[in-house]
């Protein structure tokens, strides 16, 4: 067995891991990466790019499929299944590749591919291909990603059905597909592929759809998606079974009838779980969850007081891609800068899944607020004049400002074009912007930023009546 | 010839002047707005929304026409011209009701539907129908708006050019048209119709297109515009006559060559002018510029002592509608607080052209920079990843900061999306954010807006150079 000395020994080659080596990198320190591949990313290979080069098809046949409303006649089309899905893969091989080219061109003493495991909280072991490696480092950075996750009623067909991991690999479109799960990813792609003409069933045996936690916001998802889609939710799935051309699925909806369906293809997108039981923790002495997960502060994304850090997907904190970078970076810096640790500011929180309509969250949910302390208002995008103009007027946008200061705090998104609007809300909420002074920003005529001001205005109204914001403040004078 | 006594008499009814009314309504003064009609407002009747509801066909078109790269096939589709401009005014009509059914509720007290004419800087006479008044005011506020300019090579055909005001009347969609003019009204209205299958070609004397003044900017609006469009730039018409079937148009192009073809239509996009000429501004005492036209102070829109504001296109300064809003109600509060007007600060300028790609400007535009004081970062499109995503990658924009104290003070942005990004950045300027703030904000993956973090960065980078920014400002740490 081998034994190499390193200052950062950094557990996995994806968006965290890389970003945690550009720190090591960057100050000059020695760092390895220990991954068996395939290298690419979860977000480019298998996640947000590949759902949203499918997405892209997906809006084009949306926009074909309701173009006789704006008087574009379409009188014969049809989606070339094969073709819609080789663009999908073609681009994000090169999305994916950018990042294989990167980990494929570092100095071999900067990779090792293969898996690694703890020993101790400072050394790995790690089986390379030719030899055990015994890597010891001053700081070693956790950053295993996540992987889908299997419900039991899929456990007896797992092999055969698809996750995101493999939907993007299909030949050709099925003619239908049950989606397991009505979280993010399971609407983006089962509404894309509904879209794209395949016929799509919903299963979740609970009523979330994404992830909203406003009431009004979730009456509105749920009116929007039932009129688009086939959803079963609150449902029981008892039986799933592979037969001569798909799946056959047994299940009780929620007002206890039973039905069997056979579908071509299931999508399984019921939950992507840490990648931690490969990397034997208990050895480490960090503290674990009772699912066996480490446990760390999102500011510092130190586990215990150990040298081990944690970052991305597997920390469990905010599973998205540009959150993966920001914990890859202070993991990285905390790593080095280790027993000396910082806590670092968190950007304000920015969710958004690209379904139609889009549905975003920023800054504090509903549910996370302490409602004595907060007023809220909100908009329909129902008869937004732009969002009309455009034919996609439906949503509602459900706005939360405290009463103490009359700053904006959060915000529950469900409409046209609310990727852009959320960043609005969410660099303002980042900057402590006041609601008077959102309501002084300029917006031009005709935009879905309209809708957001009058949402905004029935916010002051609500702080006007509850709040302790000035008059001078409300945002009312001539010119604002 | 009856006389009427009121505080606050308006002149003209669109934007402008009801946002005026609405200030002395509220401040519970007399009040008099005086329009021969048409009602509803420039931009609902005849601007900004039938030309949004125009585009918003033709980017359905475009988007058929370009599905084939996303995998849909589109075998047999049309333009059905009369479906497309029967949508386009049945919902202009339902905007513009709005503010039709606003005016014509007025207590008739409120409303004189004829025209005005000063006699004096605190009297009006107005021919009404059955009458004439003469209209007495504390103070007047002028909001006659503004109408399409003829120029010399067209007024011989005037009576059969369409312009803004008649185009959306139209039974069908020409075969071909000339389009005279390539600013905003121009470009947007006959790139739409391009769009949708009209030969279009556009003429002007000049280069500009839209109103970029950054020399890299109007190149790559250059580039783009010609691979999409017949544009005869720095062309010199020198006859237009009306022939069986339409104009004949001879001109010489920027080589010197001269050419004749026949146009269906033409639409004159040559500019608009204020409306003053049935004013007898004369008889106010009021400072004249060159063109007699009022001089007032954009920021308390005075002309000169007077008792007299002017609010709206006819201002000429900021012919926008949301601007018209302000300058409204700015006019109508100082016209309430006269003699003691107030100086009101007016908001970050923002200006879209919603073409494709969308053009927009905010803050200072480069030509109005002081060179010495800025610098500049910049990020093409043409490989921005969810733009590509969505096939609709090319486009330059350009930020400009001070060197002093790293802020952002403007931008020219050419690209997909441009709308929601100029919004992003006018917050930003009118927060005074600097620059290294700015890049610490959340942005999403994959979204459009990381193209405009990659031209924030390249923007910090040219203040490191130049700048005198803090280390500790220029976001770099981990976490941002």
């Amino acid at each position: 067995m081998k034994t190499r000395q390193v200052d950062i020994a950094i557990i996995g080659a994806g968006t965290a891991g890389l970003n945690a080596s550009r720190e090591a990198h960057r100050a000059g320190k020695s760092w390895v990466i220990i991954d068996p591949g395939p290298y690419g990313t979860t977000c480019a290979r298998v996640g947000c790019m590949p759902s949203k080069l499918l997405i892209a098809a997906a809006e084009r046949a949306h926009t074909i499929a309701g173009a006789a409303e704006f008087g574009i006649q379409v009188n014969d089309w049809k989606v070339d299944g094969p073709a819609v899905l080789k663009r999908v893969r073609s681009e994000r091989d090169r999305f994916a590749g950018f990042v294989k080219e990167t980990v494929e061109s570092f100095d071999p003493e900067n990779l090792i591919r293969a898996r690694a495991r703890f020993s101790g909280p400072n050394t790995l072991i790690v089986d390379a291909k030719d030899d055990t490696i015994e890597v010891k480092a001053k700081a070693i950075v956790i950053a295993t990603g996540s992987s889908p996750w299997t419900p039991p009623q899929l456990e007896g067909v797992a092999d055969d059905v698809l996750t995101s991991d493999e939907i993007f690999e299909m030949e050709d479109l099925p003619a239908s597909m049950a989606v397991f799960g009505t979280g993010i990813i399971g609407v983006e792609i089962g509404q894309a592929f509904a879209q794209l003409g395949v016929a799509i069933e919903f299963f979740n045996p609970f009523e979330d759809i994404g992830r909203f936690s406003d009431p009004k916001v979730v009456a509105e998802t749920h009116r929007s998606f039932d009129e688009q889609l086939t959803m079963h939710l609150k449902s029981d799935v008892s039986a799933v079974e592979k037969v001569d051309g798909g799946f056959r699925i047994e299940w009780t909806d929620r007002d206890g009838e039973a039905h069997t369906r056979t579908f071509e293809a299931i999508l399984n997108a019921t939950g992507r779980r840490a990648n931690v039981s490969d990397l034997d923790l208990e050895k480490t002495g960090i503290p674990l969850n009772e699912h066996g997960l480490p446990i760390s502060s999102p500011r510092t994304l130190q586990c215990g007081d150990a040298p081990i850090f944690i970052a991305g997907d597997v920390s469990g904190h905010r599973p998205l891609l540009h959150e993966a970078s920001d914990e890859g970076r202070i993991a990285g810096a905390n790593a080095l800068r280790f027993p000396d640790v910082q806590a670092y500011i968190r950007k304000t929180t920015l969710e958004i899944a690209f379904t139609s309509p889009q549905m975003a969250i920023v800054g504090n949910r509903w549910a996370d607020l302490d409602h004595d302390e907060v007023v809220s208002g909100e908009v329909s995008f129902a008869n937004q004049g732009r969002s009309r103009v455009m034919g996609v007027n439906e949503g509602l946008v459900r706005l939360y400002a405290t009463k103490q200061d009359c700053r904006l705090v959060g915000a529950e998104m469900f409409g046209p074009r609310m990727e852009h609007m959320a960043h609005l809300l969410a660099w303002a909420i980042q900057q402590n912007t006041t609601v008077p002074e959102l309501i002084a920003m300029p917006v031009y005529h005709p935009v879905f930023e309209e809708g957001l001001r009058t949402g905004l205005r029935d916010l002051a109204k609500s702080l006007r009546i509850a709040g302790h914001c000035q008059p001078q403040d409300r945002g009312e004078g001539p010119g604002v």
